[in-house]
């Protein structure tokens, strides 16, 4: 009987935890504000920041949209981080992506103030992944790892085979997968044979992003197979990076729409709390 | 026929071209110079400074040893880096390691100029190790690197097992490794089974900091192995952590002394030429 990771359960305990930091930060005269800043052009970009502003008002966090033309300039985004960094009210910044094509995502984020960025793309909070350091870290590895805790499974020492080493989910899931102690095989797409690696492995990470990257013969009715891939597909419907049925087929899988996307959401707005905590830290020169 | 991989026709391969970059320098009106700052108290660190000036001399650049006393506090190691960040005649920074108890090379080493930074120890350089830009590497892992390319292997696709995953050596080199291609597996203290990792590998490399990590029964006769640690032993000769022996069972190992150690001093030379071009990419405002 294959378990079904679904993430629901799991993101609602992060959003109870959360609704009790913001009522305390409320009690204590802080109001909570997440900024996202949306370039038009999108679908998908727009429909994440419609779902999290719904998200924010059941929160009682307080959202504040920036929609920007798709012809904006990256001065001009620059310029409105700058204010938001600025702007003691906004603890948070979000930049939702993809961009436009004119547009540099790696230069734009760099203008973010690392203690308001909820999503861990700043140099500097991407080297904390690296060193172990105190920061925010990027919402999707987290989301992975905090996944396969909620069902109960124990990464430390466990053989895990990582599919994908992107900057974005790849890269960062590697260096939290060894503060978990996990043994850890990367694999992409000069690797020549991922089969084999997945066969051997406890655990599996997928996040490519591409459809059908693991198919059913690839995977092994002891495994544990986490899906962190979004693609939408012709049709306009939202798939992983597993084949269909494939899943059906390990000890457990979480699904495409409703597994790590999910939690991810719940793991921005818990980044925002502990960004209201760090910059507090900062104010008071701790 | 084990294949032992000795360093220095490497090495001197790379010190030659540096010969001809030193002289394409100098008859352009720049003196190298390297400034290596020493702390006292560790004969090791005092003996790999005195090494680095007798091949600087060599090569033809200047060499300048700092020599503080083992007293040295923070703020004086910090000042007397930011003094060789604003000398235009120094271009290279070397902070010998270990330092004394009572310093934090963590923030010691924060304060040297990236550009000047020959072995890739400040978070600019680190984080450019993870996403691939530009920037000074750190010297150990492309030591690695080129040593196993100079035997002319090939880590493109091949199953690398990389034993340790400390900030100096081990994690650099699985960044490094992404970007040769190879699908590497990263062992450490809490893997349960590191000789089967070794079993399935046609490459090892060997970063732990600790004598006999690998030991013969763990290395089988098609592996390359590459021993990266130097370890001073209690009669006060030099040992790396592959076990003596183990690498005669191996298609090819690199000795301790005489393997990585003889490149990683090469590599810092070659990066003090690479920061040079650095910094005057950027006095041009290039």
């Amino acid at each position: 009987m294959t378990t079904i990771m679904k993430a629901k359960e799991a993101a609602e305990r992060i959003y109870d935890d959360i609704r009790s930091r913001v009522h305390r930060l409320k009690e204590a005269g802080t109001q909570p504000q997440l900024a996202v800043i949306l370039v038009e052009g999108d679908p998908a970009s727009a429909y994440y920041a419609q779902a999290k502003r719904k998200i924010a008002e059941r929160l009682g966090i307080a959202y504040r949209l920036h929609e920007l033309p798709a012809n904006a300039t990256e001065a001009s985004l620059v310029q409105l981080i700058a204010d938001c960094n600025a702007d003691p009210a906004v603890q948070g910044i979000l930049l939702e992506l993809p961009l436009p094509a004119h547009l540099s995502a790696h230069r734009i984020e760099r203008a973010i103030a690392p203690a308001k960025d909820v999503d861990g793309v700043t140099p500097a909070n991407k080297l904390a992944v690296v060193t172990g350091e105190a920061g925010l870290y990027p919402a999707t590895p987290q989301a992975c790892i905090a996944l396969v805790k909620h069902f109960g499974y124990a990464l430390e020492g466990a053989d895990v085979t990582l599919v994908g080493r992107g900057q974005t989910v790849g890269l960062p899931l590697f260096h939290l997968l060894q503060r978990e102690q996990a043994t850890v095989t990367v694999c992409h797409s000069r690797t020549r044979d991922i089969a084999a690696h997945l066969t051997r492995a406890a655990f599996a990470f997928v996040a490519v992003g591409r459809p059908d990257t693991v198919t059913a013969d690839m995977v092994h009715p002891g495994l544990v197979l986490v899906d962190a891939g979004i693609n939408e597909l012709a049709d306009g419907s939202i798939a992983g990076d597993v084949a269909a049925g494939a899943g059906d087929r390990a000890a457990a899988y979480s699904p495409v729409p409703g597994g790590v996307g999910t939690l991810t959401t719940a793991i921005v707005f818990r980044n925002l709390m502990d960004a209201i905590d760090w910059q507090q830290k900062e104010a008071t020169g701790e």
